[in-house]
């Protein structure tokens, strides 16, 4: 799907709004192919950080609007992204007609669309767009995009979105369609992270090798990307937070929202959720989503492993 | 794990009980490596076909009892490989001592742990060595084995492992550990088919396009094993049996059976159960497991695509 309209696209202004994990990555992807990349984030200091290595920090939103052609918006769900447009110094009243504002959070679908009309009315385009692929994929310009819009949107921002996924999916011509696709991703990534808990803690009651079990799992019709990518955490016993708890809490929420919007019953999902609420008012909610693993009672987890910066096994420091 | 103690392992005389997709496509690998292949199964015409190939049928477990020193069983669940045993001219009366059995079937461990004591009697190695892997890679001696057994077993059995498998894990030498992964692999294969059919069926409600669904979600963390194998069952609308739901119904049953049996919950398996068995009561025990999909209300499933077999777009037959 890379545009193949010019071999070296014109570089472009493109603002990122959020430079977590993903945003953080995909802005330096925009940077690597040519684009000046100017940047908000709530923490100053990572915005500066950025601009030091050649980007361009702004004072909010509306600053960075004015500079720029095309906005994503990497922020963590429906009601940042609202303040990022329409909350104080907020982008909308500050972007020139035509220009698009590309939404990558993960949000209910009928919002998504709502959004779309709403600055349609200020003559400002829209990208339903929300993304997959984790920090490491958004260093490189690798993830994955599930997008929806409107033609014209498209011809503005498509070189961008070329330079931050390896995929961009072109799912419809009306926002929303991105979103849907992305909310049953979500019902699938977080039942088979539950499924994955689930299967490892009755391995681990029944005395099962726990080395053993991912090994062959991972070589048999029982796997999920899932398992293969979130059991590593439980065998290392560390749940320091990649994607946590929480935002399955989040995000099966919203798949039981689009569904109960037509009362369509979704028996796994239901139930992955109230596994996720459970970890989360266990105390659990900041930590990794595997640690949805320790609402299971009566099994001792893999301990953590002590980490490489703990041993001093190496006098001259060449094990860092 | 393949044996390097000889380049050549000697030709042995091996027995295969159950010439289903799983059983027909061992033997035929047993064979290939250049052992005499002995076999029976209830469809007398099934073992005179594989006899014409170059095997030898034989009329009953005990007959082929007295041709073999390894017996490899690939029957259905645990009551037909009791059958099998001490049935009406079952094997284990007719087995010479120090020959092996090799119990390929999805049990209950501990079933399984019973059985190698109970052989243990009668001078009879046993090998707990569930399988995974499907017709096609029973074909190619490409299958995965899950074994555990005591190490004079593997001595007599370890060249015909090698000779159906791509990988044979060794998972201790107590009956019961092989059944133990084996039956996990199976919690989450289950789970995954009937979430699988789940995030299809909400894709189908909210007027996703089912192809471009299967296409993301392929690419996308949300990927499973089961959901690119049993969901392009469902997008070409065939539910011709690889796998029936009453095999779901019966392998779940033998997770929660175990879990039971220590009081322990497994809320994903149990709700899976729970809708393969509606599937099954609704009519489709015998059809394809995808065949879960039909338990959703309010959809319309993709159409059976007309088989190549039913078009006459090509008058000289060549498109066949």
């Amino acid at each position: 799907m890379n545009s193949s309209e010019s071999a070296a696209p014109r570089p472009q202004h493109v603002g990122v709004i959020g430079l977590g994990a993903m945003g953080g990555g995909m802005a330096r992807s925009l940077r690597r192919a040519g684009h000046t990349v100017h940047v908000v984030d709530v923490r100053a200091d990572v915005a500066r950080a950025f601009a030091a290595e050649g980007g361009f920090a702004c004072e909010s939103p509306a600053a960075l609007a004015q500079q720029c052609d095309v906005i994503v918006s990497v922020v963590i769900n429906a009601a940042q992204t609202e303040t990022v447009l329409f909350g104080e110094n907020g982008c909308a009243a500050a972007m020139r007609p035509g220009s698009v504002f590309v939404m990558c959070s993960t949000v209910d679908p009928r919002w998504s669309a709502a959004m779309e009309a709403r600055l349609a009315e200020l003559g400002i385009l829209y990208l339903d767009a929300p993304i997959s692929g984790g920090a490491a994929k958004a260093q490189a310009g690798q993830i994955t995009m599930m997008t929806a819009g409107r033609p014209e949107a498209y011809q503005t921002c498509g070189p961008l979105l070329d330079a931050m996924a390896a995929k961009v999916y072109r799912l419809g011509e009306r926002a929303g369609a991105g979103s849907k696709v992305k909310v049953i991703n979500q019902l699938l990534a977080g039942v088979h992270i539950a499924a994955a808990a689930e299967a490892m803690a009755l391995g681990l009651r029944e005395g099962v090798d726990p080395d053993a079990l991912y090994e062959v799992i991972t070589h048999s019709a029982g796997n999920s990307w899932m398992f293969e990518n979130r059991m590593s955490h439980v065998l290392a016993g560390d749940y320091t937070p990649l994607s946590a708890v929480d935002i399955f809490v989040k995000d099966l929420g919203l798949v039981l929202d689009l569904a109960r919007s037509s009362k369509f019953p979704l028996p796994l999902s239901s139930t992955a959720h109230q596994m996720f609420m459970q970890a989360s008012s266990a105390g659990f909610a900041k930590e990794d989503d595997s640690a949805v693993i320790k609402i299971f009672p009566g099994i001792a987890l893999p301990a953590a492993k002590p980490h490489a910066d703990d041993q001093q096994t190496d006098p001259q420091g060449k094990a860092k």
